[in-house]
């Protein structure tokens, strides 16, 4: 099997096992349950529940202990595209080709299936304690904390509302914010996925730690190359307008750093994102990593 | 010391007690930091931790560790509120004679805050796992699943959204809704709190039970003289219009079922809710049942 195939494999296999955790649709509340299943079914690359396993595996993680972490941390990124959809927020009627949440349930539904998700995916994740072994509870106990401060004021909500503000604000933006709302909207999440991989597998605070960097690496070699593409990209290419960050007259890391840095910056950090995953990496992780950042669209 | 002294020493006691565990306002996510804080110290009874604190101890607890679920239990609280006011819900701009948090810092900001006090709630209740002995980790971990699910889609969560829906609907309430609603909407939280303190102090899984039963009673007691007091009280005692639910056109316990049975249901709600505190009940916490349930305002 070639790249896409076993990419293809793991995401439907992924798919499974979230589909385990979501709620019943039945009940005096069956409105917010089918809200927060259609959120959440609506697809996407599922790259945080397969980087929670990934790295899960890589560190000889064995049984179903990381599976409802790794719903969790897809519930968690969609309650937060939710919210974002919402017409308070980025207004935004479709998402992947379908309308959002709050178009088709109202704006009241969409605003309670985000809080739903957000505290169903902290209901699911404390479920890894049933059935554990007393020796698993720290574990269990570490990931969780490490999921509620990445997606928290101290990682992505903390990055979202520094965009939000940035966005309505006369003053261009300086590199000091962009780069900390690529670090916590977007690398926060990642790498809570690979700590909690990591972390449920038993790596030592040492390891957890380059997972932790090697994720940021991700996350910002991932946001750097977004910004690449859209003014060296063509509309065939991208599947979408190019330039459009230059016409909304947004600052990115190539307007602020000029396309140069910006390439020599996604070289360094996707070296050194790999060779943080240590030589053990498995060639798949490696390829998901390069095609992340190497990506034409 | 009378009651109203010891209550007032009380709250005081716990206002010291969250604000302990609030956010520093500092950082390019400033903004959100002080609409948590703002919505926090809006003032308000402390009911909740108020009753896993009364708990805790009723049970023998000692230490500290019931304290960063007081302060989660009092955000979880406050973000329902936050969000509830928002223009696409309730529409309220003042609470407590304040400026409700999306008035002040926009609507936005409102619906970020919401979600920061939710998932900062987790964050802060799972700072519990920090310094604690081994043999409280199956403790904290069984009172962190006791509040996710009561303030989640089986808990508050499903309240409001039966009673978002039924607001919006045509056909009037039924008895069993309006018991769903104060089930879930009001009475689930007081469940958590009340078992969260037991749990952490060693309450056996029948006197959680207990627990569970008596909090039921105590929150659906306060809703139904809630609806007693809107058709007996006069504008003077209670400090808001009265007979607003029938102007409102809003179906209540007393409209359903009569204010005879209401009186019936409320009486033998909290004699149960106070019995079921067993025989070591301190006279505090009997005394605040009381005043909450056989209120004039």
């Amino acid at each position: 099997m070639n790249f896409n195939e076993t990419l293809t494999n793991k995401v439907e296999n992924i798919e499974k096992i979230i589909a385990k955790f979501l709620p019943e649709e039945t009940g005096f509340q069956k409105t917010v349950l089918e809200a927060m299943n259609y959120s959440v079914l609506a697809g996407g690359k599922r790259l945080r529940p397969m980087l929670v396993q990934e790295v899960f595996e890589l560190f000889g993680g064995t049984g179903d202990v990381a599976e409802p972490f790794m719903a969790a941390i897809e519930m968690i990124h969609t309650y937060s595209l939710v919210h974002d959809d919402l017409p308070a927020m980025d207004n935004d009627e479709y998402r992947r080709g379908r309308k959002t949440t709050h178009v088709v349930y109202g704006e009241a539904m969409g605003i309670l299936a985000g809080d739903a998700l957000l505290n169903y995916a902290f209901e699911t994740a404390l479920g890894a304690f049933e059935h554990a072994d007393a020796q698993m509870y720290p574990r269990i106990a570490r990931a969780l904390q490490v999921l509620a401060k990445k997606a928290g004021i101290y990682g992505m909500i903390g990055g979202q509302v520094c965009d939000i503000e940035s966005e309505g604000s006369a003053e261009p933006i300086t590199g000091e914010q962009l780069m900390f709302i690529h670090e916590h909207k977007t690398a926060a999440l990642i790498q809570a996925s690979m700590m909690i991989g990591g972390i449920l597998a038993g790596a030592t605070d040492e390891e957890v730690t380059c997972l932790e960097q090697s994720a940021y690496d991700l996350g910002i070699a991932f946001q750097i190359q977004d910004d690449i593409l859209d003014v060296t990209s063509t509309f065939e290419e991208l599947g979408k307008p190019i330039g459009s960050d230059e016409k909304n007259n947004k600052q990115t890391y190539v307007s602020i750093y000029g396309l140069e840095q910006a390439r020599t910056e996604v070289k360094r950090l996707s070296e050194e994102a790999i060779s943080l995953l240590g030589s053990e990496s498995n060639s798949f992780l490696t390829k998901l990593f390069e095609s992340l950042i190497y990506r034409s669209k």
